[in-house]
């Protein structure tokens, strides 16, 4: 008998109870640390930890068998060597349990792929959702839930990752520490046997903290069914993919890493680009729009305008707005009715607004300003290069203020700034803010 | 009389005696800047500042016209208002100096094109050649001499610049004190309305010291002569180029700044290419690629490695492998021979080698050392994402153990190392070495 495959998704972000089968002793073992992540993390409904031993493990109880568990259990984390899963598996079916996140790898992954179906045909005919195999566990920040065997210390925020890479989702958790990216959720899908990014995204385009999602994808199984998902999604928040094993090497790699087809790009491309979706090549690149799309106010218009202190970066920043598609305001007229008593006749009023070599940061200041009073200028690209006149003890105050300003009107505004050490110090001490300053023109 | 074009460009980069006319006692002036830039960069030549009020300028006695000065003058650096560069120019004449650095600006970028032309006509005539008008300077390693009013600690290296836009190259400066790229030279032509960056590659690939030259370029006045230029430098030694005004915004933005034409970018990407030109989009893309040139060994064949802990990322650099024509090695019998004994079962053999999130520091250890000794191998990429069983108090001292061994072994190895806090503190401390180290894998 098939079951409902339509079972809510909230029980796997929203559980009132999760069981960790395979909980260790060992702080080193993972399924020692996801229980540790779990209790440190602050989530608010019950933990079980199973492991047949018994006795007490991170101070808590310790089931011999899920199904010694008397209450209700939403999800189990299992952690245990593939071989005995298919039996975990069972004792969850018995147990009622709805979703399992199934944290073992040696699955299709290196070819396994019989037993790999055998479970997920045996979840499925009782009822139960399988996220996983080969996965690194699921953070979900209105559950305050740190099922994943990352970072202990994940900043609750805006964006959702969906990765289909553990290894890699474990270091974007690291790196989005150090970039002051909240996360609202992020969710290892791995083999994807069952649960994919569409029944993901389901969930996150109605969750209220979520603001943009990035997906890194290595392959896709259910094409339509990613297409309506993300269609759906994007007419309500911005949707990011990195896809991988774009080359033919790195689709081949891609197949013996998550044992998934890629398929060609070029089809890829042109189907996320029909829904909407922003596409990034790097990590980096992903995370700079991450960061600018979750804190920025949406502009009300298509107008920008560059201001900056020099020629050559404002060509720069003018090349980069062409490739992403950013229309830059030209009406010549209004533009020097604004900017020329602030700019010096050998600057331009032109966009980019030149206020040339000599700027120090008051003419930062009163640029910026009449930028944000205006209403033909939706939004700002403020750039600056290193100069020897520019009063570099200013820049972290003049970028935070305007940053403040922008926000509060309602207008986006990004900061460009190149430079030597100051500059850089600038950028690290503002990176841990919510400022949008990067530190070249194509981030 | 039109006098022969070809004189020495060595006497730019190499001059005996430079005068500054227009020295100023206020520091804040670029007249000063540069005068101070001058001594304090440990320019073993004389120094003669020119200024009508004459007295002393830093401890220098300050003629009142150039004409006073009794020794030869190779190069005079000219920081007067534009419309008294003239008069300055037929002084120098006089002088029989070889060549002008015009810094002042107030020329063709503006529209004053019968200005800029009166003077080039004049100096060429009189045997002197012009670089500028429009610039901050030269800055020459073999001649310790900054004669730029950028920073005044520049460390002397191997890869030379030349930009067409001042601001940016100043800008640039600070930026390679950051990131420990040490400069052989930096020239900024402006309006390049005599010298232009085919007559300054002459010089520089001729250079012992310069290993890569970077230009950053806006437009081309003599196509021909810069192509039969680049031509001849990359038979000697890497030549990366930055191409902006490629959009055709910024085509315009480019035409107002340094009123040059940028052309078809198109067209300009086929010739580079032929000439065996590398392309950067952004100067942060361009400082790593001169980075990593200045250091590395030359490879002794085409045959690259991977080596990773996590899928992902492994997929995401074989792409970036693909996209920059990086060539992997594809040998799996050879390949398996070499890595199984430090893979285990569930890694993969296969390139990119896989040594899984269960790789510590002396996995990496032992996997870099089999590639550094198999001839087959010429060169490794050896990826790193943050895992909690990773040993990251090791992370530093193995990649720059590794780095070492590398460039005694004379094999290129490049690392990207991706992940939180600890990962972001190890970037930090290995950019202020020459360890091929980057934070993410298409950088």
């Amino acid at each position: 008998m098939m079951s409902d495959q339509n079972q809510d998704i909230k029980y796997l972000f929203e559980p009132q109870a999760v069981a960790v089968i395979g909980a260790a002793r060992d702080p080193n073992k993972i399924g020692n640390i996801i229980l540790h992540n779990i209790l440190s993390g602050g989530y608010k409904g019950q933990v079980f930890p199973v492991n047949p031993q018994g006795g007490e493990i991170l101070n808590l109880k310790t089931y011999r068998s899920i199904e010694e568990v008397n209450d209700p259990v939403d999800v189990a984390s299992i952690v245990i060597p593939a071989r005995f899963v298919f039996d975990a598996v069972q004792s969850c079916a018995r147990k009622k349990v709805r979703y399992l996140t199934i944290i073992s790898s040696g699955f299709s992954e290196i070819g396994n792929n019989e037993e790999e179906k055998r479970i997920v045909s045996y979840a499925q005919e009782h009822n139960m959702r399988v996220l996983g195999p080969n996965i690194f566990g699921i953070y979900s920040a209105k559950a305050s839930l740190n099922a994943t065997f990352g970072s202990s210390a994940i900043t609750p925020g805006k964006v959702a990752i969906i990765t289909q890479s553990g290894a890699l989702g474990v270091a974007m958790i690291g790196k989005t520490g150090v970039e002051n990216i909240g996360l609202s959720a992020i969710v290892s899908v791995g083999n994807k046997t069952d649960v994919d990014e569409a029944d993901l995204l389901e969930y996150l385009v109605n969750d209220e903290n979520t603001k943009i999602v990035l997906m890194y994808i290595e392959g896709v199984r259910e094409g339509e069914k990613l297409i309506r998902a993300v269609k759906k999604a994007t007419q309500k928040i911005p949707v990011m993919v990195i896809k991988s094993g774009r080359s033919e090497r790195g689709a081949v790699a891609a197949a013996s890493h998550t044992g998934s087809l890629a398929g060609s790009d070029e089809i890829f491309e042109a189907i996320m680009k029909q829904c909407g979706v922003l596409r990034a090549e790097s990590v980096e690149e992903a995370f700079n729009w991450c960061k600018f799309l979750a804190n920025a106010p949406s502009p009300s218009g298509e107008n920008t305008v560059i201001i900056t202190n020099g020629g050559g970066i404002g060509v720069m920043a003018t090349d980069a707005c062409e490739k992403y598609g950013v229309r830059l305001y030209d009406d010549p007229a209004t533009l020097k009715e604004i900017f020329s008593p602030i700019t010096p006749d050998f600057g331009s009023t032109k966009n980019p607004v030149d206020l040339t070599g000599q700027a120090s940061s008051s003419h930062y200041h009163s640029a910026l300003d009449e930028a944000l009073r205006n209403n033909n200028i939706h939004s700002v690209i403020a750039l600056y290069g290193e100069t020897a006149v520019f009063d570099g003890e200013n820049l972290s105050s003049m970028v935070e203020e305007n940053d403040r300003k922008y926000k509060a009107g309602g207008k986006p505004l990004v900061f460009s700034i190149f430079g030597g050490e100051k500059v850089e110090n600038c950028i690290r001490t503002l990176r841990k803010t919510n400022a949008a300053v990067y530190g070249d023109v194509y981030e």
